[in-house]
C-alpha cells in the first residue's frame, strides 16, 4: 500500500508515542502549527476548511432551532467579569488583560479582559434587551475566538487562543431553559456522531466538573484513540445565577418582575483534534466524508507522454461530473511527483477516497477507487465511469458509517465496569474508561482523582436503572458514572 | 402610506440631521448598538445577518479566485509590529496592549498588541511557509475582528472593534502582486455595485492617503446620502516592503534567493453603515434584496375572526411556495399589533417587498405587493398568487437595479468639476464631490485639507486622458482626482 515508506515513517509511532504521533499528523497534514506567539496556534487552510465545514453544519442545525447569530465585544471590563463569583474564580486565572492603549502606552482606567467566554459581557446586554416576557426567549449564538492563557499548550486541544461558537439564551421559565440546554446537547451529539463520526456519551457533569457559575453542565464525552477522554462540547443550564448577577429581569404576563433563566453552550476547534485522535492511523489523518475538505482526490497516472492527454481529458470529465453531483473533488495533476508520493500525501491528509485514472482505465471506461479507511486490496475496487457519482456518494456514506462503527466498537472494547477503587485505578491506568456506580460524593471523586489522575467524565443520561453500590462509599445508588483520564 | 405617523416621526430628520437620522435608523432597525465597553459596538442579529449575507457572497467570490481561508493569532508581540517602520507609525497610536495575564496580574515580558490588522503576524508566518517558488502564490484570507482604539466612535463607521476580512497574498513577481491587488479591487467593486447596489469609484489613493507601509493603495469610494465620501474597501500592493521587514524570501527557478511581493486587502462591517446611508430614507432602512435578511415580509390581514383561518392558510401556502423558490421570507402573523404598525416596522427594517394578504385576496387568489423603495400607490400592485414566485423574483431584481440607479444618479448629480481651490471649497462645503485636475503634489493636497476638510478620495482608474491644469499648481496634467469630505 505505502509505496514510499520514507514518507510515512516520518510520523511518530501511534502505539508507542501517541502524543508525538498526534503532533506529527496535525503538523504534516497542515492542519495547524504553533504560532510565533506563546501558546497560540495558526490554523492553516486545510485545518480551517475542516472547521468551516463543521461550522456550516452546526450553524444550520442551530438555525433550525430558531437560534440567530450576532457579535458581542471582544473586550470585557474587569468590573463585569467579577460579578458572578464562581465564574470569576474559574476564569480570571487564565485571563489576558488589556491595560494600555496607543503609543504613549496610556493606562486604561479599568483593565479589559480579552474574552475567555462571553457570559459577563452578554449578561449586561441581555439585561437591556429583556424587558418583557414578549422579549423571550432570546436565542443568540456567536462564532469567534476566545483567549485563556495556557501554560502547557497543545495544538487544537489546549491553546491560549481557540475558535468556537458560544450560544447564549434567556428564557421565561426554568423548564424552558432546561429544555434548551438539553436540546443543544442533542445538537452536539447528533453533529458529532452523524457528521464527525465520533461516538459520544451524553451526560451530566459532576458538581466539581461543571462550568464555573452554572447550575448544571451537560457534556458529550468521547474516547480518543489512546483510550483517554475528551470533552467535545458542553451545554450549561445557568439557572438564574447570571440573571441575578447581571440583573436580567422581565415583566411576566401578570406584570410581575422576574429573573430570566439563562443557558450557554459551546463547541470549539478542539473537535478537530478529537477527529484526528479518533480516526487517524499510522499513515496520518482519516477524515469523515461529511466534513472532509476534499471527499475524493483524483490522481491521473501515465507513463508514456502520448497517454497523458487522454488520461487528463478523462480526469477532467470525471471531475466535472463528480463536482456537479455536489462531491468535493481535488484533482492532483501536479508534475514532478510520483503517483506513489501523491498516494502517501493524500493518505496523510486523510482524503476519504482516492480515484486513480490510468491509460487502461481510459480504455476500459473505468476507474480505481481506494478507500482511505481500509488499507490495501480490501479497500480497492474497479468500477465503471458510468454512474460513478452515485457509486461514489454511496461509498462516502459507507465510509462515514464505517468510521463511526469502528470508533464505537473501540470505545465499547475499552470500557470496563468496575466495582472497587483499585480496579478503577487499574482500568484508567490502562487508558480505558471505567464505568462505576457512584452516588456523587465529592470527597470520593477527589480521592480518585488524586490517586489515579482520572476524573468523572459524566453521569450518562442513559442509565440502566439497576441498583448497585457506590464505588466511593459503598452506599446503594442506581447512578453510574464514567471515570477516565482526559485531555 | 404611513399609517402610524408617530412611529416614523421618531426618526431624526434625514435632511436636517443626517447624523441623528443615521444613528436612529441603526438603533431602531436593531442593526447595532453601543456596547457597555467604551467605543465598541454590539452587532445585533438583524445587522449580523446582513453581514453574514455579505460574507457569504464575498467569500464565494474570493474562493473563485483561488483564495482559501485560515486563522491567524489575535495577539501580536510588540517586536513584530515595529518591524515595518511606516506600518508601526500608522497603527501603534490606536493599539490596545495586553500587558498582564491571570489573577495575580502577572506582567508579560513583552506586551502583545490586539491585532489592528495582521500584516505583522502573518509576515513572520509567511516567511516560514514560503521557501521555494513552488510555494507561491500564497492566497489566504481571514474573517475576524480587529481593534483600533477610537476616540470618537460611530456605529459601523468608527468603532474600537470592528469585523472584517483581511486577505494576505505573496507572489513571485511584482507584476503578479499588482495583478492580484487589482483583481481584489474588482471583486470589491462588483460586490458593492451588484450586491449592495452601491456605486463606487475605483481608484488609487494618494501617497498621503495610502495604507501605512504599502507601495500603493487602491480604493473603492462611495458617496453617502449626505454627499460625503466613504472608503468602502481597499486593496494594497505592499511591494517588497513587508517581505523585507519580515524576511519572506524564496528560491526562484534558477535557485536564487529573492524577496516575495505581497498584497493585502480588506472590507469591513463599515459597508453596513454605507448601505444605511446610501439607500435609507425617512421611513428607515432600505435594503438591497441580494443581502436583505428577509427579501419579503408577508402580512396577513383580517378583521372578523371567521376570516382568520382562511387568510393564515393562504399565507402559509404562499410562504412555503416562495421559500421553496429560494426567496427569504418572513411571515409576521403576530397578534396585538395593527397591520399599519407592522407596515411601519418592516419599512423601518427595510424589507424590500411587503406582501399583504387579506380576505379579499384569498377570494380573488391574489396578493398585494408593495415595494419598499417606492412609497405610496406607485409602488403597489395587485398580482395573482399563481406564478407569484417568478413575479417576486423579477420584482426583487428590479428593486436591486433601481436602488443602484438611484444612487448612481444621486452621485452624478452631486459631483462637480472644479478648476479653482475656491470652487473646490464651495463644492465640498455643500457636501458634494469635487472632481479636479491634480498633478499629485502633497503640499497642495494638505493645503486643501486644512482649508476645506476635504481629502483626495482617489485618483479614479478611469480617466478621460484629456489634459488640464492641476488645481493646486496650475501645471498641466491629464490626471483628475476626487476631493470630498469623508467618513
Amino acid at each position: 500500500m505505502t509505496q514510499d515508506k520514507a514518507y510515512a515513517q516520518a510520523l511518530a509511532n501511534k502505539t508507542t508515542d501517541f502524543a508525538g504521533w498526534y503532533n506529527d499528523v496535525v503538523m504534516r497534514a497542515e492542519l495547524a502549527e504553533e504560532a510565533p506567539v506563546r501558546g497560540c496556534m495558526v490554523v492553516r487552510p486545510y485545518g480551517w476548511t475542516l472547521w468551516e465545514n463543521a461550522q456550516s453544519i452546526l450553524d444550520r442545525k442551530f438555525k433550525e432551532t430558531d437560534v440567530v447569530n450576532a457579535a458581542f465585544p471582544l473586550l470585557i471590563p474587569r468590573s463585569f467579569l467579577v460579578k458572578e463569583s464562581d465564574h470569576v474564580e474559574g476564569f480570571v486565572p487564565e485571563v489576558a488583560w488589556v491595560t494600555q492603549v496607543g503609543s504613549g502606552q496610556e493606562e486604561l482606567a479599568e483593565p479589559l479582559a480579552v474574552r475567555p467566554t462571553s457570559e459577563a459581557i452578554i449578561g449586561p446586554i441581555y439585561a437591556k434587551w429583556v424587558q418583557s416576557y414578549r422579549d423571550l426567549p432570546l436565542l443568540i449564538n456567536q462564532w469567534c475566538s476566545v483567549v485563556r492563557w495556557e501554560k502547557r499548550p497543545r495544538l487544537f486541544l489546549r491553546t491560549s487562543e481557540f475558535w468556537w461558537q458560544e450560544g447564549h439564551t434567556a428564557h421565561a421559565s426554568q423548564e424552558e431553559a432546561e429544555e434548551r440546554t438539553r436540546m443543544m446537547l442533542e445538537v452536539y451529539r447528533s453533529f458529532l456522531e452523524e457528521d464527525m463520526a465520533i461516538p459520544v456519551i451524553p451526560g451530566l457533569k459532576s458538581e466539581a466538573q461543571k462550568f464555573p457559575g452554572a447550575l448544571r453542565t451537560y457534556t458529550v464525552e468521547a474516547m480518543m484513540g489512546d483510550g483517554r477522554a475528551l470533552q467535545a462540547g458542553t451545554s450549561h443550564n445557568l439557572g438564574d445565577h447570571f440573571a441575578r448577577a447581571y440583573d436580567i429581569q422581565f415583566l411576566d404576563e401578570s406584570n410581575e418582575r422576574r429573573y430570566a433563566w439563562t443557558t450557554s453552550w459551546g463547541m470549539s476547534t478542539r473537535i478537530i483534534g478529537a477527529m484526528v485522535m479518533v480516526h487517524g492511523d499510522q499513515q496520518g489523518l482519516v477524515l469523515p466524508p461529511r466534513v472532509a475538505p476534499y471527499q475524493a482526490v483524483i490522481i491521473p497516472i501515465w507513463r508514456a507522454d502520448e497517454q497523458k492527454a487522454a488520461v487528463l481529458e478523462a480526469v477532467d470529465r470525471i471531475a466535472k461530473t463528480l463536482k456537479a453531483a455536489g462531491i468535493r473533488i481535488k484533482v492532483d495533476a501536479s508534475e514532478g511527483k510520483s503517483a506513489g508520493w501523491k498516494f502517501n500525501e493524500w493518505e496523510l491528509k486523510g482524503v476519504p477516497v482516492r480515484i486513480e485514472v490510468g491509460p487502461r482505465d481510459v480504455e476500459n471506461n473505468s476507474v480505481v477507487l481506494a478507500r482511505r479507511d481500509r488499507p490495501g486490496k480490501e479497500g480497492k475496487e474497479f468500477v465503471s465511469q458510468d454512474g460513478l457519482s452515485g457509486h461514489l456518494a454511496a461509498l462516502l456514506e459507507d465510509i462515514q458509517s464505517a468510521l463511526y462503527s469502528k470508533a464505537a466498537a473501540f470505545r465499547e472494547a475499552n470500557t470496563v465496569d468496575v466495582k472497587l477503587e483499585q480496579e478503577l485505578a487499574e482500568v484508567v491506568g490502562a487508558r480505558k474508561f471505567a464505568r462505576a456506580y457512584w452516588g456523587g460524593d465529592p470527597e470520593g471523586e477527589e480521592r480518585i482523582k488524586q490517586a489515579t489522575g482520572a476524573t468523572t467524565r459524566c453521569i450518562p443520561l442513559e442509565q440502566s436503572g439497576v441498583e448497585g453500590k457506590s464505588i466511593t462509599t459503598g452506599k446503594p445508588t442506581s447512578q453510574q458514572a464514567i471515570f477516565a483520564r482526559a485531555y
